[in-house]
């Protein structure tokens, strides 16, 4: 195993600390495991909160800021955070107006996010939460459902735009469904990645094969297949995707081409590139793009790729401004 | 060799296309292998252009923005760019106030900067050239001198920030040797890089090895260290880097960690967090900060670290708004 930590056991805490370093403009409190906003509780905002185990970064820690997420709760590597540190976020962010809990499906993720929020509404502070599950993969494959994977950028920036734009907290909840209920993904590995504690790959490739249907946390995919070059890689991806959600010609759609973690920008590009001449070969307007390395399988190398089928709100919502360390564009 | 590409000879034009449709607000000549800002040539604005081999994205065509680059010339993997790329880059930019070319020193650039430069002069273009060498680890092992490095990304952002405040050509040049002057960089890698149309890695390394002065192209470095800590890597960097560039106590500093391609953002923020123990040990003041990939090898994993000696003005065009693809912040 070759990493860049000092040891298993302090990766979390060790790169909490540098991220507050970096960021100086949010709060981190390492020992609590919540990073929020610096100006959080925002008064009359509903509060939008999400969390996970580390080592997708920067999903979630990345995202906090104006227009995105308020408050994110980093579990240990590929681990859950506990109810009482999604509470502990929960009560740091809330306004008076509510707070919706963005919630990845994985068993551990929604017992401990529903456990938090019966805690919080105990404590008489409004909590929803809507739960990502678009990763076409995995259908039937576990009792839990559906993974969350790449979907998760796109729910947490578009309910982030429209809290800041002072929604009510049932309205923003039903926005994060309506963007769930849209949204499909699938993804490759070239390479495993390797948890820090476990010290060897999660699992190992021949060098002309990849995995077809990988989750984000190494998790083996439905398939091997043979490598092959980026225009079939988009081809075999797109074409789940829309398998599973058809669309129809005119429609308008972003589409979100996701590095795991190893792979370089100029792979990303290129996979974008074909995705987009498939999308025009079907007659689909590609609307929108994200392409970068937004989620991340530790040190995979690979891709996935998210399309959402765009309506006007959403696409206004999603061009709205953000500005966290990881996502940034516009007048905030 | 796995990547996500088509063939070796097309990653350049096919990552081109990507970006175009990544960044519909650049102008991208896939052809002519030309990036230029949507609205240049700005009037009356000093253009700032760089350029080198691709595979080290974002560097540059990631910079093209407000407040930042007003064009990149990518040349085929690791190689320069050609004269005519550089002129036709150089002319699309001109404003009227003169071209700044930020050149990494390497001898292939050098001399295709020089001829281009050359070239927009004879077609009553003012040019400029300031040639970036802040490596380290590579003092008389060539004889072209230091190569340029992570320094290449922090006179891109001081001297874009300056030039869209309409400071003249001579001036902005002079701040970018200024610049070059305070900054000093030095990297390790825990792997090689695999250059396409080569198949396979550079060097290799084995599981309980690193690589200690590595360029950004694959060369092997000045020595072998056996894996150590994130904390022991810090101390490796940051004592070569300030044994050739003394600091004062009390002196501030920008201090820039970047990944070159495979390293997960976590253990980026880990060496950031060890960098900062480590100057404030020293009595210097971390004033700014940069973390993440920003420059890489291709797929190297691998991190570099760069120290920028502050002064007022620079920390103040640090801060001054960018909005590129993958720098932006402020209101632009």
């Amino acid at each position: 195993m070759k990493k860049l930590i000092n040891s298993p056991e302090t990766v979390v805490a060790d790169s909490l600390r540098g991220l507050a370093i970096a960021h100086r403009e949010l709060s981190v409190d390492v020992g609590k495991r919540v990073v929020v906003r610096g100006d959080a509780p925002v008064p009359g905002k509903v509060g939008i909160l999400s969390g996970g185990g580390s080592g997708h970064e920067p999903l979630h820690v990345g995202y906090v800021g104006r227009g995105m997420l308020d408050a994110a709760c980093p579990g240990e590597i590929f681990t859950s955070p506990s109810p009482q540190q999604i509470l502990e976020a929960t009560r740091r962010v809330d306004g008076g107006r509510g707070v919706l809990h963005i919630v990845k499906n994985y068993t551990g993720d929604v017992m401990n996010f529903e456990m938090a929020g019966d805690l919080a509404r105990a404590r008489g502070i409004e909590v929803r939460a809507v739960t990502v599950g678009d990763d076409v993969a995995n259908d039937g494959l576990t009792t839990a459902g559906r993974r969350g994977v790449g979907a998760t950028v796109l729910v947490e920036k578009i309910c982030g735009a429209a809290a800041e734009r002072r929604w009510p907290l049932a309205r923003v909840a039903d926005l994060g469904n309506r963007v769930i209920a849209n949204a499909r993904s699938m993804g490759i590995a070239l390479t495993s990645c390797t948890v820090p504690s476990a010290r060897r790959p999660t699992f190992t490739l021949g060098e002309d094969e990849m995995e077809v249907g990988i989750g984000m946390h190494g998790e083996t995919g439905r398939f091997r297949h043979k490598l092959v070059p980026a225009r079939e890689v988009a081809a075999i991806l797109l074409d789940r995707v829309l398998a599973d959600m058809p669309l129809e010609p005119g429609e308008q759609v972003l589409a979100f081409v996701n590095g795991m973690g190893a792979t370089p920008l100029m792979e990303l590009y290129i996979v974008l590139d074909e995705v987009a001449r498939l999308l025009d070969a079907r007659g689909l307007t590609l609307q929108r793009t994200l392409t970068g390395t937004y989620m991340a399988a530790l040190d995979m190398a690979g891709c996935s790729l998210t399309v959402l089928r765009l309506d006007e709100e959403m696409t206004s919502l999603w061009d709205a401004p953000v500005a966290t360390p990881a996502l940034t564009w516009g007048t905030v």
